[in-house]
C-alpha cells in the first residue's frame, strides 16, 4: 500500500474499463486501500483489451495495479450480502455503470446513504444522472465526438480525428477524484458523506478552453488548426532541416527573443508582427518567415540554442523518446509493479508529488479475477 | 460566492495564463474564496489572449471569474508586506512561475511553510521542479509534443497535429486540484500543510493510456490513428450519407446487436470479427463492410435507431452544436458571470455535481487589475 494522504480510507471500487478504474487508481495512488468487485468469470472488460503480454491485458494491468479484487454477482442476495460487509467498513463507493443499474440492484445512493450516511458515493457515467441523455451508453469515443473536442483537432479539412488517447474517459476520471477528494474534507468538517455524479459529456465542455469562449462571446465555431494554438502566435510546429519543432513564443519579450536569436530582429519590430493579436492575424505570413530560417538546422540544434535563452521550445517526441526522457526517469513518472505470471510490468506513475510523503517507485501487485475473495471474506464477513 | 465543500477556505492565487489559473477557477467552483496576485501594470499574460469584447480578453474572463484582482510588485518591500499578510490568512497558496522564482524574492515553500505550517502551497510548472530540465521555461505545445501526445494524434503521416484544447495545462491543472484537495484531507488528520509539485510534462505520460502500455509491454512505438482506437474495434468514426458517426461497440455483445441492427448479422459471427482482438486485427476489412451499409442514411437517422437499442454512437458536433445540446444546458454546464463592462459573459460550469450543494447556474464577477485593492488592504492590513 502506498504512503499516501489517503492512507487507511477504504474504496469499494464497482468500475471497469477506464473512468472509473482511472479514478480509483489515483485514489490508490494517493494511499486509499481499492477492493474492486468484478463481475464473475467475465471480470472488468478490459481484461480482454490489448496489447496482451501472455494473454494478460496490459491496459487492464497498467490501471489496475495496487487494487484487490473479489467477483461478486450484485444480483445475488448471498453476493450482496458480502458486498454490503465490505461497503459498511468503506469511506468511498466508486461506479461507472449505465445511471440507475445499482437503485435497480437496491444499491444505489439514496438506499446506501440512509444506512453509511458516512459514506462518499460517486457515479462517474457517460451522460451524467439526469437530463435528456441519461439513459443512454457511451464511450470515449461519442464524448469526444459530442463534445466538440473533435471538431477543433486535426489538421484543417481533415478526415475526423480523435485526442490519441482517451481524453474522454480520463478527464472525467480526474474531475471525479477531485469530487471524492473535496467530499473527504468536507466530510471532515460535517460528518456526512455526500453523492457525486460526473458525466464524461460534461467534462468534455469544462476542458474546451478557448473554442469555447471564442463561441460563447463571439459566435465563432472555431475549426481544426493542425498544431497551430488559435489564440497565441507564434504557437506551433515548424519544419526544420530534419523534422519539426515546437516553438511557444507566448508573449512579446519571447517572441523578440526568438527573432534575435534567428537573427531576424526586423521582424519583432513590423507592425505586422508586434503583437500577440497582430502575430496571430498574420501567422501564416510570419510561419513562412520563420520556416525559412528554421530549415538551415536540425531540431536538436535549434532546440539546444533557445534553450540556453530560454526560449519555450521541444521536438515532438514519440512514446518512447517520451518516456525514455531523462526527466521523466528523474521525476519517477515510470514506476513497477508486479504480477504473478507476466513477472515485473512498468506502467505509468503519479504526477502530484507532495512533501509529506515519499513518491513510491513501485506499486501493489496486479490482481488476477477474485483473487483476494478468501482474504476480503475472511476480514469483513465475520 | 460559491456555496461548495471548500466554503471558508482562503486561496492566494499567483498564477497566470492556463494551468495555475484553471486550477484555482476549480477551487472557486469548489467554493474557495481566491485573490489573485498580479504583477502591476501587465497583469496576467491572458488579458492579452483573445478573443476580445469591448477590449477585454473573454480568454482571461473565462477563467478567472469570480476571482480578486490585487497588482502586487512581490520584489519590493512594501508590496511583499501586503502579500504576507493575505498569506498568513491563507489555506492555499498556488503557483505556476518558474521553478525557483519564489524562492529568490523569499517566498518559497521553505520560507513560508516556516512561519505558516498549516499553508499548503502548490506549484504548477512545465517540466517540475526537479530533475535536468527543471530551468525550463514551457507551455502546453511544448508539453504536448514532449510528452508523446502529438505523435499518436492525427491522421497517419499528416503533419504535426495538437489536441484542439490546452490539454497539457488543463490536465496539470485538474492534477494539481487533486494534490490540494488530498492535502486539505490530509491537514485535517495531521495539522500541517504540505508542497505539491505538479509538472506539466509528468501528467501528459499520466494520460498516455493505451499508449504507454503498449510500448511498456511490447516495446511498440504507436503511431497517430485518425479517429480509431487501436485497442478497441469498432470504435471511430464513420462516413454516413451526409457526414460521419461515431461507433464505439465496446464489447462482444454491443458489436453483435450494432450487426444485428444493421442487417448484416452474419459478421459478428465471422471469425475474422468474433472477439474485439480479432475486430482490431481486421478493422480495415470491417470498415469497408461498415460504411457500405453506413452511407445509406443520414448520421440523425442512424444515431437514432442505434439510441433506441443502446448502442454507443453519436455524431460529431462542433462547438456550438455542442454547448447548445439539450443534455448540457439541463446539466447546467454553461454559467452566467458578469463584467461591469463587457455584461452578461457566459463559461463553462463544473462537471462535478455534488448531492450536499447546490450547482450555482452563476458565477462571481470577473476582476478587472487591481481591482480589489482596497477592499483586500482594508480587511488584511490592519
Amino acid at each position: 500500500m502506498i504512503n499516501g494522504p489517503l492512507k487507511n480510507l477504504l474504496v469499494v471500487d464497482l468500475t471497469r474499463v477506464l473512468v472509473g478504474p482511472y479514478c480509483t487508481m489515483m485514489l490508490s495512488d494517493l494511499g486509499a486501500r481499492v477492493i474492486k468487485i468484478e463481475a464473475p468469470e467475465i471480470g472488468d472488460d478490459s481484461r480482454k483489451f490489448g496489447p496482451f503480454i501472455n494473454d494478460y491485458s496490459a491496459y487492464f494491468m497498467s490501471l489496475n495495479r495496487g487494487k484487490e479484487s473479489i467477483a461478486l454477482n450484485l444480483k445475488k442476495p448471498e453476493d450482496k450480502k458480502i458486498f454490503e460487509s465490505i461497503v459498511s467498513k468503506a469511506d468511498i463507493l466508486v461506479e461507472n455503470f449505465k445511471p440507475g443499474t445499482l437503485e435497480k440492484w437496491g444499491l444505489g445512493w439514496k438506499e446506501l446513504s440512509k444506512k453509511y450516511p458516512k459514506l462518499i458515493y460517486a457515479s462517474a457515467s457517460g451522460f451524467g444522472q439526469t437530463g435528456p441523455l441519461k439513459e443512454l451508453p457511451a464511450y470515449d469515443m461519442v464524448v469526444q465526438g459530442m463534445g466538440g473536442l473533435m471538431s477543433v483537432t486535426g489538421q484543417p479539412n481533415s478526415e475526423p480525428t480523435r485526442v490519441g488517447t482517451s481524453i474522454g474517459d480520463i478527464t472525467a476520471g480526474l474531475f471525479t477524484t477531485i469530487g471524492i477528494n473535496a467530499a473527504l474534507y468536507d466530510r471532515e468538517k460535517t460528518g456526512k458523506g455526500m453523492y457525486i455524479d460526473v458525466s464524461m459529456l460534461d467534462c468534455q465542455i469544462a476542458i474546451l478552453e478557448n473554442a469555447i469562449a471564442r463561441y460563447l462571446s463571439k459566435n465563432e465555431i472555431p475549426k481544426p488548426m493542425g498544431s497551430r494554438h488559435p489564440s497565441i502566435a507564434p504557437f506551433e510546429a515548424f519544419k526544420t532541416k530534419d523534422s519539426h519543432i515546437i516553438i511557444a513564443a507566448g508573449n512579446d519579450k519571447l517572441f523578440e527573443n526568438l527573432c534575435n536569436f534567428l537573427k531576424i530582429s526586423e521582424i519583432s519590430k513590423d507592425t505586422k508582427f508586434i503583437t500577440n493579436s497582430k502575430r496571430s492575424e498574420n501567422m501564416d505570413e510570419l510561419k513562412i518567415i520563420l520556416e525559412n530560417k528554421l530549415k538551415e538546422k536540425k531540431t536538436s540544434e535549434w532546440v539546444k540554442g533557445m534553450e540556453e535563452l530560454k526560449i519555450p521550445c521541444g521536438p515532438i517526441f514519440n512514446i518512447k523518446e517520451a518516456v525514455e526522457n531523462p526527466q521523466i526517469r528523474e521525476r519517477n513518472m515510470i514506476v513497477k509493479s508486479f504480477h504473478k505470471v507476466v513477472g515485473e510490468f512498468r506502467t505509468a506513475g503519479n504526477p502530484i508529488k507532495m512533501s509529506s510523503y515519499n513518491d513510491s517507485t513501485t506499486r501493489g501487485d496486479i490482481p488476477d479475477l477474485d483473487e483476494h475473495r478468501d482474504k476480503i471474506i475472511k476480514e469483513f464477513c465475520n
